[in-house]
């Protein structure tokens, strides 16, 4: 059933929530927090899942997997990530259930562990203390290992998709030689975020360093893709971070050097969520609904047959059926709309699910050997001959995946100021926007503004220029040009 | 390394665990319990799962993901089902670690749950509370959805791959209007599995349906695949249970039917697990190692240069690549092994992983326009003419799958016995294999077998005939013949 779902610009907030409703991505899960991705959420997340992971493994990486559990004392051993994570874990602490005496299920008290486990928030932990097991010398390195995983983070205001207590994700965790070569990595890896964001999602990102408060919680660099939202605030979509040798230190891990030294291994750590999910609706949506990029779309077209009988079925059925088959054959994802709903129902409804392109075939076009063409993002109805269709419909579909992209940097770019007055930077953050300024370096200004204008570093981008800049707060000579935000 | 590993008669047990540790297929995780699925695992793992999707997905079903997290109450609420995993649940109390007056990290007392949540130990329970919402009338039946997902169930005696506390499955789970079409969809799914098994894992497998005793918590009925090891044991490789109306009764999902009743919805659920690389070891492996069925294997054809100097390496590579590229145009999945180990240690380390085919060249090779082959199934090495390699390797590998499941059906067919008299049925159980015999059907009878011969029954296969046959143990008119073997 569609509803009507709120203007965008009148509750943005409202209108996401509708949508993912709507357009069956996910639904709430029991206990609090907690996210069901429903079977067409699940097909998206499989596209975004299966573009990276061909090219995590097409650059060398290899899939593992690791345990959800973690011994409480593993997390304590880096001190400033169980300072990260200790205050939204979720903590094992028996194994057993039992009758009482009135008969209902509780916990059993003889059950309990000697060590509380931790149920993972990310793996850092659990994969280096097997990493120590696993590295002696130079030549067990690199290790480039990735993994698909549920994680775990209490969260007590929860977003569908933006801010759940579980979500799944990919984690890298490779482990090197020297300092270089993790850096390199670190890099590398940001830059597939890029190509996955911007190629794939059709999402314009900003590639850049985070500042020492918003970097991950055992990270000596944390390297994001930030991404602005259709309200105007940023979403982090990406995060590659260089560890340098800090969890090697927690957790012993030292190599034999080529030169017969000892050292500690060098490492990095990577992720991206479902949270993309949540990145495209809110970067593409629309008052209609989604709209999807083709790439990861899972209908690419969908076909609206319009009859009165069962005659015209049987008819519309034959004249498409070729067209399918050459359409599958091109990996296109097709589908055809059987149900006995409206056409006006079922247009709706697919323009909600954000179906890059909508096919009507009736009688009349059957007649006139041709189909109707609706492109989700034009919204305009175009004719189109039979035999053309198949030649036109793949160039369509890059023009769409093009066209996302460039509408959505439109709109960032027209909403991206370089400024210099503090002034106009508490205006734009007002009204919204990413601000590009100067800033002295100093944690002190960065928690001021936060305190003052909720906006927030999201990046020291790579392409910044500080010289001739003043910071924006304190008017010192700026160390650093960054990106100010409010944030998801 | 590679080490010595026992042979297969001496210690089956430590010989399956040395398989596991020196094909690199997993390790043991920090947790008591937990296994780390290593890459070379890993990658077999997903090839057995991209196949059973495929054909999951072809059969109409799509995938979901449910939440990790059951709240206690849920799986309270369907009485067998609570009674089946009350004793090996992962429960969760607490929400924070903080620093104590001695600075050591604790569980925060303040961040106790009202509710204690359980780590799903499978997901009708989670699932049916989903299901509630989203099913009012026939119209939103069936519903045809599967998941990937970890499930945890606490285990002390741990085996990697067989028996582990966590372990990753695909868990179906649908919803039908009609007692028939639920048990069509129980049946249809057991043919999958029996197809994954025996066409992808060559393993031959019995279907059949488990007695009372061993069915699911929570069951009307269970049906399984059932496979004999290496050492003449069963394993269950897969099962298929109708749920009836259990769930549907326990979380209250009644339908609205096409007659304008109400009625419970009908519900199955279906699934196999990593459970099945254990499966894979214990049926085709030898004292060499592993053997992989190609369908399945992560590396198909490993070739080994013989070469002496650098100038020898740039004439194999020469002569190699075209060989390479056209192999893996044919999607054929192929290694080189660069590494400077000798030759000899080369062949022993593939082996260990199973690898169908080693291709060798040298220089003498090149020179004679040839490869050498060695079939891991059957040992001998062959020279085939460079042009030959192409058109018979495919081949080749499509004979290993055959062999590799003809040699196991062999083996089990051979220790597969009918008998009459409980002596042979006791000797025979002793000494190893399956017995199929008649059974009159009583819980008692089964369970006074198992506790004198450890023996159960693993199913009553399709196949049974009961006419004309005695119990094995009451000499009564059998009401099934079944089969009974130990299991792991």
């Amino acid at each position: 059933m569609i509803k009507k779902i709120p203007k965008q610009k009148t509750n943005f907030s409202e209108w996401y929530t509708q949508i993912v409703k709507n357009a069956e991505l996910a639904d709430y899960g029991p206990v609090k927090g907690t996210m069901v991705i429903k079977p067409y959420g699940f097909q998206l997340w499989e596209n975004i899942k299966d573009s990276i992971d061909r090219m995590i493994k097409k650059t060398g990486h290899v899939n593992a997997y690791f345990p959800l559990f973690i011994p409480k004392s593993f997390l304590a051993k880096e001190a400033e990530h169980v300072e990260g994570f200790a205050k939204e874990c979720a903590i094992i602490t028996h194994t057993r259930l039992k009758n009482d005496q009135k008969n209902a299920i509780v916990v059993d008290p003889e059950s309990k562990l000697d060590e509380e486990i931790i149920v993972r928030p990310t793996s850092e932990t659990v994969i280096w203390s097997m990493y120590k097991k696993w590295i002696q010398s130079y030549r067990d390195l690199p290790i480039l290992i990735n993994q698909w995983a549920n994680v775990v983070r209490w969260e007590m205001r929860t977003r569908l998709f933006l801010r759940t207590s579980e979500f799944l994700w990919q984690e890298g965790h490779t482990a090197h030689e020297t300092e270089e070569e993790a850096q390199k990595e670190t890099l590398d890896i940001l830059e597939l975020y890029r190509q996955l964001a911007e190629d794939y999602l059709a999402i314009p990102v900003f590639t850049g360093m985070k500042t020492d408060s918003e970097k991950f919680a055992g990270a000596d660099k944390t390297y994001c893709i930030e991404a602005m939202m259709g309200d105007k605030r940023a979403l982090q979509a990406g995060t590659s971070h260089n560890l340098g040798q800090n969890f090697a230190k927690a957790f012993d891990v030292k190599f034999q050097t080529k030169n017969n030294n000892e050292e500690y291994v060098w490492a990095t750590s990577w992720g991206v969520s479902t949270r993309l999910v949540g990145a495209i609706i809110l970067t593409h949506g629309d008052d209609k609904g989604l709209r999807l990029p083709p790439k990861i779309a899972p209908i690419q077209i969908v076909i609206i047959p319009i009859l009165k009988s069962e005659d015209d079925k049987k008819k519309i059925k034959l004249y498409l059926e070729p067209m399918i088959k050459s359409l599958m054959s091109s990996d296109i994802r097709v589908h055809i709309d059987w149900t006995k709903n409206t056409p006006g129902f079922k247009f709706n409804e697919w323009e909600m699910k954000g179906v890059p392109i909508r096919m009507e075939v009736g009688p009349r076009d059957i007649e006139n050997d041709q189909v109707v063409i609706v492109r989700r993002d034009l919204g305009e109805k175009i004719f189109l001959s039979k035999k053309d269709t198949l030649t036109k419909v793949p160039n369509m579909l890059e023009e769409i995946q093009r066209n996302l992209f460039n509408q959505a940097k439109k709109f960032r770019d027209s909403n991206t100021f370089s400024v210099t007055s503090y002034k106009q930077f508490c205006s734009i953050i007002e009204t919204g926007g990413f601000v590009r300024c100067g800033w002295n370096g100093s944690p002190k200004t960065e928690l001021k503004i936060k305190e003052e204008t909720k906006a927030t570093i999201r990046c020291i981008p790579f392409d910044e220029n500080p010289i001739g800049k003043n910071c924006i707060l304190s008017g010192d000579p700026a160390k650093y040009e960054v990106i100010f935000a409010k944030a998801y």
